[in-house]
Formats: structure tokens, sequence, C-alpha cells
């Protein structure tokens, strides 16, 4: 089946084989590029906004990278200098935006479904680059095709998430893309911060972090937020660290070929200990990485490529 | 007459043929560009700086776009990250600017003549995008551009400008163009805010808006800068939109074909109701885009470009 | 010898040889570029990140100025919009930069030997663009190249630097460079922002203004930062002003072919007079255009290019 869609909201909504697609898309930019080959000319001319409207340096960086790499030309469009300032709709803002003739627009907005909202209203494709708690594909595609690259297939492969679940948008896409992969996902941490509502999602709930690590294939951190201390959501940072905090010993409960994961910025010394951060078996800076090319084919497709076609553009 | 200006400072101080070269130069850029064609060469390899030292989204990224689409470079400087705040004066920083070899610079500066003072002590060419409540001419170029689309001739044709006309750059720069074009120009609004001395500019002054929009062809509506009201020069946004606020029955007043316009951002609700804002009357997303292809015009021309090759650019 | 370092950190580890080679490369860049020529492709498709972590107008301008002259895409990223603010490590920023895939980092820090840390770390060149009061060597390789222009051989010649010495990196990075020329250089000022412990670096350090500044060949002025004040370490701008000041009287001391030099941004009326930064004597401006030639030069080379093969670039 050739790729359809326009806009990339969210995993939930994604087929397997669209996933798939993406993933494919990925490697064969991963492969392109490197040594010799910088960019390909695929977005040669197009205009893509990057409308970030919650701060961000990674994913910013990253998309713009990533456009940059397609031969795309980048307006990088932030909450403090833009409109929204002076109490423009978000609306307004957008079908500016594509007045302006932009070819694409990238999204980050606090609030859930403001991507699904301009995807109703624009004529030109939407990217969801995180939208409040609610989903963040692209790290959910990043971090699936970091974990393919080092296991193979997902299917039946325990897959453990760690932290802050409730507020999460990286564990929701995460959650998405992983159970239509088949694995197993095991999400774990305190019970004010990993609600059982979310067995509702095909997850496991588990406040008990010794079994829920013993003999995963992978665990994923989520960086603690301070903004919770002070809701009262969590008593303080150390006693997070002293119960969920992985360091050495509660590492050496996960299959030994495990790898540790992190979508950044890390805690260091909180969610987890500067060894493993930098040991073997973290991938951290991997999916920094494969988030250029997952993006890359993400814009690709969305701009009407096809998977199969990477080699020529 | 080819052209020969290197700054675009005013529309008070340009000719009537001056405003059709930079009309028709954008309608050259406009026809070409679309479809396949996304960039000219026409400024490869130059550098343009855009210097806002007050806030802007719109017309900041419809200069970048602008300047992408010839194929220029783009340096934004923005007054926060600029050295103006470690109390630089804005002579130094623009001979800075020059010294660096930027080809061109783009100002938008609170202090009317700003621009002006720039064209005189650097040897670039300067655009002004706003000084003050002076002139905005870009803005005044596009409307104008955008009336003539809709319109053809403005000879006798009879242009509302309604609001917080007092402080406008936007009616000053449109008020100056539409007289040249022989347009008949009527501002009206509270008497704070639109005084009998504009007449002086060959403009009607009216605090009546019903007699004002009878058969008009074209509203602009400006924006209502809620700043005023702090400074007691209006009572309130309810009491504005009560009395001077374009509805559905205040539309009907108006020539049935007239153009609703709006330079943004919008207050929804204060200025103009969303239905007008979003009906089939409103030209505002078309002044949004046909403000590219006149600031690539205006660009073009002030590097030395001429109407009549804009084929070959 | 050909050139083999990949990070330019300071001019204290420079040989003179090295200078020598960046200066060579400069000004063949400075005789490429001009009229016609815009642009050399030597950096097609490799990303340059700016990181700088503390404010910048001309710094940054002149290497996003330098990179798209070698045909390099360049990403900016500042303190307030990076992961910085939500306490993450200059380490981790670094390290996911790196792999973001920037081809080199170009950091501004307050941390003296941030810079250094980084270029240990990282499998990418590493440029300081001044750090802390430790050193700005872009900025004391662009002030003795002018020098050079003007003046030829430095060797013998009397290089006098006045002002705020103490907390200086500019200062720093030029006494580095001059002392290998075999320049003789004075610093002067008040004592307390001019110490004797400079002496270890093979300077002359004098309080008496019109000993140190008669019959000097070069006088380099510096900023005096508002902040000290505060800090008590000298009584006020006006008291400096009217001890330290470089007015004509003054600069009627210096040798009357002598050129004045400051890095900017200047404190007009402060530690110099207008009309000096302006007069003819005045080569300040020729120091912001020289930058963006030798920021090329140290690109250049820190990607691997070699000072003869300039011209085929």
């Amino acid at each position: 089946m050739p790729w359809t869609r326009r806009h990339l909201l969210t995993l939930e909504e994604l087929s397997l084989h669209e996933i798939d697609q993406i993933h494919a898309t990925a490697a064969a930019f991963k492969k392109i590029l490197g040594r010799s080959v910088k960019k390909v000319p695929a977005l040669r001319g197009k205009t893509i906004v990057n409308l970030f409207l919650e701060p961000s340096t990674r994913t910013r960086m990253a998309f713009d990278m990533a456009a940059k790499r397609l031969s795309a030309d980048v307006i990088s469009l932030d909450g403090s200098s833009s409109s929204t300032t002076k109490g423009e709709t978000l609306r307004d803002t957008a079908q500016n935006i594509e007045a302006l003739q932009a070819d694409m627009i990238v999204i980050r907005h606090s609030a859930a479904g403001s991507p699904l909202y301009l995807s109703k209203i624009l004529g030109i494709p939407v990217i969801n680059a995180g939208d409040g708690s609610h989903e963040h594909p692209t790290q959910g595609l990043l971090d699936t095709f970091t974990m393919r690259e080092h296991l193979g297939s997902l299917k039946g492969r325990k897959v453990v998430i760690l932290g802050d679940i409730l507020f999460s948008r990286v564990a929701r896409s995460n959650i998405h893309a992983l159970t239509k992969f088949g694995a197993n996902v095991t999400i774990v941490g305190p019970s004010t911060l990993v609600p059982r509502t979310f067995e509702a999602l095909g997850v496991t709930v588990s406040h008990d972090l010794k079994s829920a690590l013993s003999d995963a294939d992978v665990v994923m951190l989520l960086r603690i937020q301070h903004e919770r201390q002070t809701a009262g959501m969590f008593p303080s940072l150390g006693e997070y660290t002293g119960l969920f905090g992985l360091n050495k010993t509660r590492a050496s409960w996960l299959n030994p070929k495990a790898i540790i994961m992190h979508p950044g910025p890390i805690n260091r010394g909180v969610e987890i200990d500067s060894e493993l951060a930098d040991g073997n078996n973290s991938v951290i800076l991997e999916q920094v990485t494969n988030g250029i090319a997952v993006r890359m084919a993400v814009l690709y497709l969305c701009s009407g490529g096809q998977p199969e076609s990477v080699v020529s553009a």
C-alpha cells in the first residue's frame, strides 16, 4: 500500500504497516546519508515552519536538521516572538503561516489536540512535535526505531517505561506504537504518577520496581518534572530517586543485554545514575541521532514522497 | 523611467509611477512563482539582515520568505539578543551590520525616522519595515496591490479606514498611496483616535460610521491596541466594539462587493466579528500572501533590479 | 608544516606559525570574496551549531556570516531557548548537539575552560567564541590581522591596551598573540582593573596614561563594563572617563599614524570620544569586517582545510 497520510498527528491512529513504512524510509535515509552525502534534494524549494509554542532544544533542532538534509528552508517561530503574545488565536497564527505559503507546519503546543485542530483548517501538512500531555509521535517513532535496531522484532519483548507516566506524551506515543508491534509493555513508578487507568491501553501497571525490571529487554526512563513537586504529586526528588531512580543494583535485574533509553534532557542522579546513562547499555545518544532520519522520513512522506522512492530522492 | 531608488523609506515620497513599478514587479513575481518554481536566483549570495527592534511575526516572516524566494541568505537580529541591550547606539549597531558585509538591512524600530537616518549613514539599501507611528510602506504597498487585484483602478473608489488611526503607521502609508491613486479615502472612528488634522493629508474625517461605510468599496480595519486603554484614550474595548466594531448589520451598509481588509493580528469580536473576518468579502489572508510578492519586488528593485527584467531574474 | 589542529581553544597554545597560517588563510579568503564571488563551496553540506550561552550580536553574526560564505548550514542555540534552562548539564547539551550530527560547534560560555572541556569529550571540532574572562581567540586573531594590515610586521611595535584588563578575555587573547609576534605590549588603566600580575605574561603594566600612550603604534580600547561599578571596583563612569577616557588631547600623545581599535560595543563618551571613534585613525569597523575572513579561516582549517588550498576552496 502506498503512503497516503498528509499529517502526522498521533501514533494511536497509525496502522502497524504505516509505522513500518516510516521506519523503512528512515532506515533508507540513514543508509544514504553519512560519509560523503550530506543532503538529498527531496524538498528543495519547500519551506517548513517550526511553530514551537513551548520550549524545546533537541526536538526543534532535530526537525531543523532533518529539514535541511532534505534541502528544505526552515523558518522558526517561537512563543516569545510570535503574535500569540498579542492575543492572536492559534487558528489565525496558523492560517497566516499558510497564507505566507509555508509548505508544511511543525507544531509544539501545550494544548492536547491542537495539531489535529490545525489539520482540519489548513490545506498544508501538519506534524505534531508534542501536544500537551497527549502525544509526541516522532519521539515514539524514533524510540521504537532504535529498539528495532537493537532487538530486531519487538514481538513478545518486555519493555518497561519508568517514571512520570501520567502526563507524559512520550509514554503515550510509545505505548501506542509498542502495543501495535506486540511488545509487552510495563509502566512502573509511584502510584500518583502511574495510574491503573493506563491498563485500558493494553499495558501492565506496576508499582514494584524489581518485578517490573526483571528480565526486561528495554527500560525507558522519563524525565522527572520538577514542577510536579510543587503540585504536591510527589514528595521530593530525593525520595523519588531513593525508590525509583535507576542505579547499578537495579539495572542488574534487567536482561543483561537490555538497552537503557531516555528522551532527554536527563536529570543525572535523579532518574538515572551517570554511570548507567553513559554506560554500554545506554542508547540515549543513538536515540538523538535516529531522530534525524525518522523526522526526515516523516517530512518526506507527508510531503507526498513514497517509501520506495527514497533512493532517488 | 528605470527604477533608481536604493531605499524604501516611505510611501509619501514615492511617485505614482514608482508605486506602479513595484506593483508590476510584484505581479510578475506572483505569476512566476507557484506550482513548480519556488525560487528565483536574483539575490543569490546576498545577505539581508532583518533588524527587528520591535516584536513582529508576520512582517518578519514575510520578509524572510521573500528573501529566501530570491535565494538570498537572511540573518535575523531582534531586540532581546542584540547589543542595543548593552546600550549600543542604533548607529553603531547598523554600521556594524554594514561592516559585517550585509548587502541590505530591513529595519523595524519604535522611533519614527530611524530608517531615514540609517539611509543617510549607511552605504547599503535600507528598507523600512515599520517606524513608530510614522510609516509601514510595504504594508501600504501590499494593501493597495490587493485592492487593485479586486477593483482594478482605484480612481474614484471609496476606501474607508476604520479604527485607531492616530498612531497607525499602516493608515498613514495607505493614505499616501491611496490618494496618489485618486481614491476617495475616509477615515472613521472615535474622535480621540481619528483627529481632524488628518484632513491635511487629503482624506475625509468622519465620526459617523453609517455615512462613512455607505457605498464603500473597501473597508480596512485597524487593530485596536489594548495599550491605548490604560492611556485613557478610549474608555473600553467593549465600548469601542459597541460603537465601531464591524458586524453584519454595519457591513450591510457597504457596497455589496466591497472587500474587507485587516493588517493583522486580528482581535476577533473587538474590531470585527468572526463571521465577517472569515466571510466571502474578507481578503485578509490574500493580503498576507501578497505581502511576499510585494516584498520580493521591493528587495529586488532596491538591490538594483529593474521591473522589466523579472522574467529573467 | 600543514595545519593539524581540530579545535581553536586559546591563542596561548598556538605557535607563531599557526597564527600566521590562520592570517594567511584569512587574507586569501578576503581577496577571493568581494565584487562578484560571495561564497565558496568549502563547507557545503556541513552544519555548524552556534551555542551562545552568553548574549552576543557581532560575534554570533560574524560566525554566522563566515559559515554562510563557506556554504555551511548554521543552527543557532541561545541560552534562553535551550535545555540548559531545564537544568541539563553543558556536557549533555553538547553531546546531544554532536548526536544530532552537527559537524562543528562554536561556543560562547561564561565559564572559563568550557571549550577545552568540550574538546575532550566531543568528536567534532570546538571553536571558542569567548569563555568567561579567559580567552576570545578569534577576536585576538582579527585584531592582530588588522594591525598587520596597517603596520606590516608587529615586531618591536608599541601596542597599548587601555581599560578594564582584569576580566577581559579580549585583552588576554591579544596579549598572547602580540607577544608571540614580538610586539611591545603595555596595558594601562586604573590599578583596580590593571593588576601587576599581568607582568608574568610579558607585558608592561602602567597606570600613567601619558607615558603609556606616548609613541604608541596601536591603542586598543576595551569596553568599560557597567557591572563593575556595582561591584565597587571603580567609583564611577565619569571618573573613569576623566582619568582614562581617550579624547583628542590624549590621542595627540600617540604616534600620529597610530591606529585606534575597539572590539565593540562602544560606550561613546565613556572610554572614547565620538570624534576619535569615527576619525581617520579609527579601524574599528575594519576590525568587524576582518572578523568574517578570520572566522572563515578558522572554520575552514579546523574542518580539515589547508592554507594553500583556499584558492580552490
